[in-house]
């Protein structure tokens, strides 16, 4: 960017909703997303919930001559569903995985098998640092289990950008968050790494009203779930922050409304997000501002502490019986090996011994303790897992507070 | 450090082996620990294997005079092992998980429920990140199964170091990296980061011969496993680096030799590594000099890629024969469905139906499904981050060989 007095970048964010044999009119919509995102010609795409990497060979075929570079981030057992397309050369990708995704035994909520993640690539653009990300998901919003790990993650993900961003001269991070604007993780989020909101920011907007990505116009979305809002929610962002001697501005937010343009389907059940950011370089290097909001942030880390906490001790209840199911189960195999035994032994040899519902009684006390002990085992490490972020945000507070 | 020319930074750094009921003389030898680091007075100790965390508590109430700022880091089953203690406030801390760390199904190797991680600590003398962590272990040199898992753990920690280290002025990592100093996971991680070994540099070296932190004068050493290596190996290291406009140099690298001090028995069966480290302001910001070893370095990487890349074909056969064994085990299941469906409905009745070899058979055939699905799931999360981290090396790679 030396040299170049304004940079003029345009972002594309979308939750892509291509999950194989599951989402509605994949294929279709996949390929009416690289025809747009051809088109259009966006300096950087960030897209989340591409599944398939197929899809995203597809993708990278079609845009090779207008996003030369990009990249698929790859882990849990389906893959992160992260991917970035670029304009600028791609110098470093990195992944990070939080500690906690939601439970492997709720299969019908598959977020733990995604292995979410953020997608962290660095590119050659000034450094922009530009993040892809999706945190687990709301799946009740009135009884949210949830959201300690979205805390969790929320708090990984902030620690994350504070220690990486200083590589950067900008950060940019755009995603499905899963909150609403006024959730107490996106206010964590924002006020621990000082993150602006291209929708609040921008100078001129244009899209869905209070700028919702999930709304009820689509027509894949769940409209019983959006019954509480009948405008839709915003839960997709672009989020960016300058550092050193950079400023950015956000000249223009865009998102579609429903249909994409001039089709009869939409790119996704959520709305894309198109920001357009002047990144300009200033005289002098900005100072840290963050310290003149200290008193609310403390307010903020304080609520997150406490919705921690509750999960923690969630956790902690999960553990103790899930641990008191295992003990017990071996208990009764125990006693099923003295009854073998005494049988054996010739005892109570005037009675037939009962071979199948002994057998079949084992054979469920084995399967309850194998089933019990993992349970524990991974009640053990979400209850460490939230019990460290508890910690550290303890830690934060306190730094917080012992500021002059 | 402003205003003070130089800073004399004395580091402890030792896996303290303390696991509970499995280490010998733990209780007697984590006292000895806490006593000798008290009156030693060290500026930042590094702690390895301190499983317990009420070891923890007690090396913090005995240290709380002369190293007021600890942490201990939480994670996986039974916590990451990782403590530090500091003279100096630590400002923020940092968990990363690697992606991979061994198999849940090799008990007698427990690293996977280690949790192994790196634990990161920012110190406010200067701003230094120093880094505490360990590697998975390496249980057989001759076929080392575990070689591509400890490679992504490299890739990681130095990806890892290169995205957070822009922040600090001084990085500093001390741990049980499970590696000597030829291997190549070393020399990816030097010549990726930029590290450099304290041993290497110091000016006056007191210790083992060559700096082996696991001898056979050890007392609690395996001597069978030093066997083709008379003087020991040196496996744990004191790393550092000097970002911005600082210059680290190590005057003086001790190890402790077998038994502590005025003792009859040693810290733990690996030795302590103690340095001093001057670290002074220069005048004007050094420059990368990453650039002059490029070659040497995309030949490690090279080499580090086709490690990892037997990894992923090993993993990926894992994973077909697990998901061959799963679906055998189905077809089983399906069969005998058939086989009472078909007693059910009357055929066969000439011969008494053998309840109980059938209940065993679908048991085990169901055990079996589990199992293997199971197997087939964790081998499925291997593959994709095997198949990652060769991505991001041959990213890496062309980096490497583009560069002017």
């Amino acid at each position: 960017m030396e040299g170049e007095p304004t940079l003029r970048l345009r972002v594309f964010d979308l939750n892509c909703w291509a999950i194989r044999y599951l989402s509605k009119r994949r294929q279709e919509r996949v390929r009416l997303i690289g025809d747009t995102l051809r088109r259009e010609g966006f300096d950087l795409v960030l897209l989340q919930e591409v599944w398939s990497e197929q899809d995203y060979s597809d993708l990278k075929v079609k845009l090779a001559s207008c996003y030369p570079f990009s990249h698929y981030f790859r882990s849990g057992v389906i893959g992160s569903g992260l991917c970035v397309f670029s304009r600028f050369p791609i110098l470093d990708t990195l992944l990070y995985q939080y500690s906690l995704n939601g439970y492997p035994y709720m299969l019908q909520h598959g977020d733990w098998f995604g292995g979410k993640s953020v997608g962290v690539s660095m590119a050659v653009t000034a450094p922009l640092l530009s993040l892809s990300l999706q945190l687990h998901a709301e799946y009740c919003r009135d009884k949210d289990a949830y959201l300690p790990h979205r805390l969790v993650q929320v708090w990984e993900l902030a620690q994350f950008i504070r220690h990486t961003s200083k590589a950067a001269d900008v950060v940019l991070l755009g995603g499905d968050l899963n909150m609403h604007p006024e959730d107490v993780g996106i206010r964590l989020l924002r006020g621990w790494t000082g993150l602006h909101d291209a929708f609040a920011e921008a100078t001129h907007f244009e899209g869905c009203k209070n700028g919702c990505t999930l709304v009820p116009d689509n027509c894949f979305t769940d409209k019983s779930e959006l019954l509480p809002f009948p405008l839709g929610v915003r839960i997709d962002y672009i989020l960016y922050k300058a550092i050193s001697s950079f400023t950015v501005k956000c000249e223009e937010l865009k998102t579609t409304m429903g249909p994409a343009p001039g089709m009869d389907i939409p790119f996704s059940d959520h709305e894309a997000v198109m920001a357009t950011l002047h990144i300009q370089r200033q005289g002098q290097p900005a100072s840290a501002t963050l310290g003149t909001a200290d008193l609310a942030l403390a307010d903020v880390v304080t609520e997150a502490r406490t919705e921690v906490g509750v999960g923690l001790r969630a956790a902690q209840r999960q553990r103790y019986s899930s641990g008191r199911m295992a003990v017990l189960a071996l208990l009764l195999l125990l006693l099923q090996a003295v009854a073998a035994l005494g049988t054996l032994a010739g005892l109570g040899a005037e009675q037939p011994f009962p071979k199948l519902s002994f057998c079949l009684l084992a054979f469920l006390a084995l399967g309850v303790l194998v089933l019990a002990t993992g349970l524990h085992l991974f009640h053990t490490m979400e209850v460490k897992m939230l019990h460290g972020t508890e910690d550290q945000m303890w830690m934060a507070l306190r730094a917080l507070q012992e500021r002059p």
